[in-house]
């Protein structure tokens, strides 16, 4: 492997702060919150074709919950002891309840792959109960380990 | 669908700032950068592997390269006409120059996809070259369409 074929790369890395070796609690606040900004962008339009307020397009749907699946598995490890003190939404729950938080994780993930495997069937009715139960999943975790909006 | 199992949902995505309709140029920025800081954290590690600087793990190397085969197609909706004058480290060079802007984005797309495939393959030494591949397909865009940092 060229060392030079990689120098753009790991600029681009350092830069992001990916750091190699020990990664600092803001970096990983940070990260955290772009897979949550994310799954905002990919579930936003969903929950509006689930409620008849953007035409239904299963193409869109598609995608998204292909996305949705990915990101969903992002950010736990983003919340880190080390993250404790860092200002955020996050609520000291999510350490002292890390079993429940855990739970209420998993369930997004697994509620995410089940609308990514729906979303490919076809069947529109089963897509928007699946966009409803994935939303549930979002507001269950947010109501015990977010701080109020 | 019942009403109430997206009320939480919805919550959800108006707080991301994922609008159902007209979407800010703010937000948009917000959005992309989001993707730009996820494939930071995919692909920094993987960087730090293909120089032997840490060592080289296949699980990790195959689902940081799924993830940023799909990171990869998430920022491009972010460069709209719209968010010109938001601050960021975007260079004008992206809407006046836009064919070589979407050439480059594609790059980079094919070569995450490209990455993807081969890291599925089991051959470290290529999955090694295509992670250099990715690096150039970053550092190639960020050199003609972003702020040097």
């Amino acid at each position: 492997m060229k060392k030079s074929l990689l120098a753009a790369g790991l600029a681009v890395a350092l830069v992001s702060g990916s750091a190699l070796a020990q990664m600092k609690p803001e970096t990983m606040v940070k990260q955290r919150q772009a897979a949550m900004t994310l799954q905002g962008k990919y579930f936003g339009p969903m929950v509006g074709m689930a409620q008849g307020k953007v035409p239904y397009d299963a193409k869109i749907v598609q995608r998204n919950a292909g996305f949705l699946d990915n990101l969903s598995r992002m950010p736990w490890d983003g919340f880190a002891d080390s993250t404790k003190d860092v200002k955020s939404a996050a609520l000291p729950t999510i350490w002292s309840e890390s079993a429940k938080f855990a739970e209420a994780a998993d369930r997004l993930q697994t509620e995410a792959s089940k609308l990514y495997a729906v979303s490919r069937s076809g069947d529109e009715d089963a897509v928007k109960a699946q966009i409803g139960a994935v939303g549930k999943a979002c507001g269950g975790c947010h109501e015990s380990f977010r701080q109020k909006q």
